[in-house]
C-alpha cells in the first residue's frame, strides 16, 4: 500500500482538457473528494480546457446553481478553450478526456514530450498508438494511464498490470459495448426488430445518432486491441480484427438460440497462440523501453498469432456472458497458472469511467510525490510480440436462413455442407411463420471459419435465400 | 505500464521463506519464467527457507526426476532452516509464506526493520497486525505486499489499490472460504448430511483435519478484514466480526432454500455507515504514515459502523454468489461513484496464489529498479477509520426449526414473534418427513438482528424444539 507523502511537499498540479459527461464527472468527483476543503492539499486542478469553454463553464455553474448544490471547482482554475496553454504550462499531470485521434493525440504526445505524465480515456488513440506513446513517456521518465479507455469502471486493465501480471495469460474475451448490450438485451426482451431497439436505444441515450464505431465493432475491437496489449503482451492493429456487425441479429434468433439453451451477445475474443520457443521474457519483466512498430530491433515471431475477432456470437445463458445485463461490461482472462478470471461491472458511465481516470492519476500522483527521477522508466513495450491476426477461430456455428420455403432446401444445403465435410449438428424450424420468408436454422459441429466460408458462398447462390445466411459463432 | 529497468541494474535478490504448496509453485513459475535461461537477469533466487529444507530439497528434486521434468532452480540458490540467515542476508524481498502469526511476525517484522521488502500471503498476520507493519515498512522506504492474502489466484486486493482507488467504497461482500463452498456445494447436490461432505472434503483434499477455522468462518473474517482494511480503509479486529459456523446446516436447508429462489453459502460482508462528516480525506489521498492502533493522533470517529458479519446465508440462486462454483471465490464491491464491481476466479491453490505472489514480486521489484529512495513512504493507513464493528444488519430472515410434532407449534411461535413485532412472511412445510423430528421454515420480513434475537430466545425455551432454530439471513 501506498499514497502520496504530500504536505511537505508541493501540490501535484493537474490539468483537464475536455470537459464532456466524463470529464465533468472527474471534475465533480475531484471536488468532492480531494480538492479544497476535502483534501490534504496533495493535488491541485490548475485547469479546464474545452472548445466554447466560457459555455461550458456557465452551464456547469448554471447546473449547479438550479440543483442548489455548491460548486465547488477552485475559484483559481484557468478555463481555457487553448490546449496549447496547458500544454505550456507548469501541470504536472495531464488528463486527456476529448477522445478520437486529433487534437488528442497532438495533444497526448506534447504533454509527454513536456515531460508532463498524462491519464487518458482514449481507447482509439491507444489501439493504435499506444505502444509508441509509452515508448515516449518512458523516455521522458513520465507515466502514461489509459485504464479508463476499456469498460469504464471495471478495473480490468489496472488488475492486468498489477495482480495478474505474473501470470501467462492466452486469452482474454469480453462484452466490452453497453451499446450492443443493451439493444441485443431489448431484442431479447421485447421481441422488437432491430430497428426498433435502436432507435429507443437512441432516445434514451444508450447510442448515438451514427452508432456505427458500436454496432458494426469498430468501439469493441480497439478495445480489445488495448487489452491484447496490455493483458497478452500482443500489439496488433485494430483494423486487423474482424469485426462483425449486430445489425442482421432479429429477435427469432433469440428464440432460437434459446432452444440451444444460448442467447445473444456481441463478444469480443482473442487467443494468443505462441510458438513453441517463445521469443519474449514473460510479460511482468520486460526490460527495455522499445516501441514495437518504429524499431526494427523487436525480436518478432511470425509464428506467433492472435485469434481476434468481435460480433455476436451464441453464449449459453447461464454462462457468465449469457447474464451481463444492459450496461455493464464483463471481461474474463485465461492464464496459464491462474485460470480465469472475470470482472464484471458498469462499462460506461461519467461516474465508474471517472473512478478510472481518477485511480490512474492516483497512481501518477503518488509517483510524482516520491520525486521525479527524470530518469527514463521502462514500459514493456519492448517484449512486445507483434503476431499475426486471424479470425479463424474453430467453434460449432449457428447458421440462419431466411428463404422463400419450397421442397428440397434443407437437402440442398445438407449437401453443400457435407460436400465440404462440415457436419450438421441439429436442424431447427420453429412452426408459425409466412412461407414466403421463413426463419429456419442449421447448427454446426466445430469447424474453423476458414472451412465454413465456401461452403456459405456456395449456399448464397441458391434460389431460395431472401437474405444472406446469418452466420455466428456458438461459444461454450 | 512500467516494467524494472534491468540489464544494466543489479538483479533484484529474492528469498522465499516457505516451501509448502504455495512456495513450490511461486518456486515453479519463477523457473518457468524468470530466473536462468528464461528471464532477463533482473530477478535472482537467493535462498529458499524452511523447516526440515534437506527433506523438502530432496522431494522437490525427486518429483522433478519421476515426472522426468527439468529442475530449474538456480544451483547457487541457498537452501537453508534458518531464517535468521536470511534476515541478515542482502537479499532485497522476502516472499513469507509459512502463514500463521509466529514465527511469521518475527520474520516479516524483521524483514522490514533489516530495509527488506515483503512480500506474503499470509491473512492472519495481515488481518491483526497490516496498519503496524504497513507503517514499519513506511518507516523504512520499504514496501509490504499482501495481495495473496485474500481470494488467491482473484486480483481483488491490487484492483482495490489501483483502478478502485479513486472510488469511495461503502460495501464489500464475497465468498472467501472455498472449503466452505465445497461442502455446502455438496451437500446441495447429493443431499447428503453436513459430516459426510466434511469427510469427503477432508479426504479429497478440500478440507484439513481440523477444518474449524474454515467452517466456524474463521478464516473468512481474517480475508473480510483485509477486504475492509484495503477497501473501505476501516481497521477492525477480525475477532470482532461475527461469525456462524457453516456445521448447521443440512440438506433439507436447500430445499426450502429452493423454494424461495435462493441457495446456500458462507458469504462474508461489510458495510461501512459513516457519520456525516467524514473525518478522513478520501482513501488514495491519505497522507503520512500512521498506524491506527499504536498511534493516539489519529482522528478516529467512533460514529463510524462497520457492519460485519460472515456464515452461511440464502443467497438468490441466480445472482452472482448463487452460481460460485466449488473452489472458486467471489468477491463484491460497492462504490459511491463506480457501482458494483464483481472479481471472480480461483479463491486457492498452489498456482493461482503464486500468481498473486509473483504479481506482487514485480511490483516490489520495478519499484526497486527504479531505485531505491530510502525515504520513508506513505502508506495510506494514517486515514484509517477504526469503526464499531456490528453484526446488528437488517435483512429479512430464515428460520428453521425441527420439532417432535404436534398441533399448536406455528400458533406458538407466530405467537412470540407477534408479540415482537416481527412480520412473518412465509410458512414452508413439505411433506413427508418424520413426525418426530419435522423441519419447517418460517421466513420474517426485513427486521434487524438485534430485533431478532429476544424472540429467538423465546422460541428456544418452547419445549417441541428438537435443536435450536437454524438462522440465517436471506440476502438479495
Amino acid at each position: 500500500m501506498s499514497a502520496p507523502a504530500a504536505r511537505s511537499k508541493p501540490a501535484c498540479r493537474v490539468a483537464l482538457i475536455g470537459f464532456g459527461t466524463v470529464g465533468r464527472a472527474v471534475t465533480k468527483i475531484l471536488c468532492e473528494t480531494v480538492l479544497g476543503e476535502h483534501g490534504d492539499g496533495s493535488l491541485r486542478l490548475t485547469h479546464i480546457c474545452n472548445r466554447n469553454v466560457e459555455r461550458k463553464k456557465q452551464a456547469w455553474t448554471a447546473s449547479h446553481v438550479a440543483n442548489s448544490v455548491p460548486n465547488n471547482v477552485p475559484g483559481d482554475v484557468i478555463w481555457t478553450n487553448d490546449y496549447h496553454a496547458v500544454l505550456d504550462s507548469d501541470a504536472d499531470v495531464v488528463i486527456e478526456l476529448i477522445g478520437g485521434l486529433s487534437p488528442a493525440g497532438e495533444i497526448v504526445g506534447g504533454a509527454l514530450r513536456a515531460g508532463k505524465s498524462v491519464v487518458t480515456a482514449n481507447k482509439q488513440l491507444i489501439a493504435r498508438h499506444g505502444p509508441d506513446l509509452l515508448q515516449l513517456a518512458a523516455s521522458k521518465g513520465v507515466r502514461l494511464e489509459f485504464g479508463a479507455s476499456v469498460a469504464g469502471g471495471v478495473p480490468v486493465l489496472p488488475a492486468l498490470r498489477t495482480g495478474l501480471n505474473g501470470d501467462r495469460l492466452h486469452g482474454i474475451a469480453g462484452i466490452l459495448n453497453g451499446t450492443c448490450n443493451y439493444i441485443l438485451s431489448r431484442i431479447e426482451g421485447a421481441r422488437i426488430p432491430f430497428s426498433e431497439a435502436l432507435e429507443e436505444a437512441q432516445s434514451r441515450g444508450f447510442a448515438e445518432a451514427d452508432a456505427s464505431e458500436d454496432l458494426d465493432g469498430g468501439d469493441a475491437r480497439a478495445k480489445l486491441a488495448i487489452l491484447a496489449l496490455a493483458g497478452l503482451h500482443a500489439y496488433v492493429e485494430p483494423e486487423s480484427i474482424r469485426a462483425r456487425t449486430i445489425r442482421t441479429v432479429e429477435a427469432v434468433d433469440f428464440d432460437y438460440a434459446r432452444e440451444l439453451g444460448c442467447t445473444i451477445r456481441q463478444i469480443s475474443r482473442a487467443d494468443l497462440k505462441q510458438d513453441p520457443q517463445p521469443s519474449s521474457t514473460p510479460p511482468g519483466f520486460a526490460t527495455a523501453g522499445r516501441p514495437r512498430r518504429p524499431s526494427p530491433h523487436l525480436h518478432l515471431s511470425s509464428q506467433n498469432t492472435l485469434f481476434a475477432e468481435v460480433g455476436p456470437s451464441l453464449v449459453p445463458v447461464a454462462s457468465p456472458f449469457g447474464r451481463v445485463q444492459s450496461n455493464q461490461n464483463l471481461v474474463l482472462t485465461s492464464g496459464q497458472y491462474g485460470g480465469d478470471v472475470a470482472f464484471l461491472g458498469a462499462g460506461a458511465g461519467g461516474d465508474p469511467t471517472a473512478v478510472a481516470v481518477i485511480s490512474d492519476l492516483m497512481l501518477v500522483a503518488q509517483d510524482l510525490a516520491r520525486g521525479k527521477s527524470g530518469k527514463p522508466v521502462a514500459t514493456g513495450v519492448s517484449t512486445l510480440l507483434s503476431p499475426e491476426t486471424s479470425c479463424d477461430f474453430e467453434t460449432p456455428w449457428y447458421l440462419r436462413f431466411l428463404v422463400r420455403d419450397r421442397p428440397g432446401i434443407v437437402a440442398g444445403l445438407a449437401h453443400i455442407l457435407s460436400a465440404h465435410q462440415l457436419n450438421i449438428d441439429a436442424v431447427l424450424q420453429n412452426p408459425g411463420f409466412d412461407k414466403a420468408a421463413l426463419p429456419f436454422v442449421i447448427t454446426l459441429e466445430p469447424c474453423r471459419d476458414s472451412q465454413l466460408r465456401p461452403a456459405l458462398e456456395e449456399m448464397s447462390a441458391l434460389d431460395f435465400a431472401i437474405r444472406p445466411c446469418l452466420c455466428l459463432p456458438i461459444l461454450r
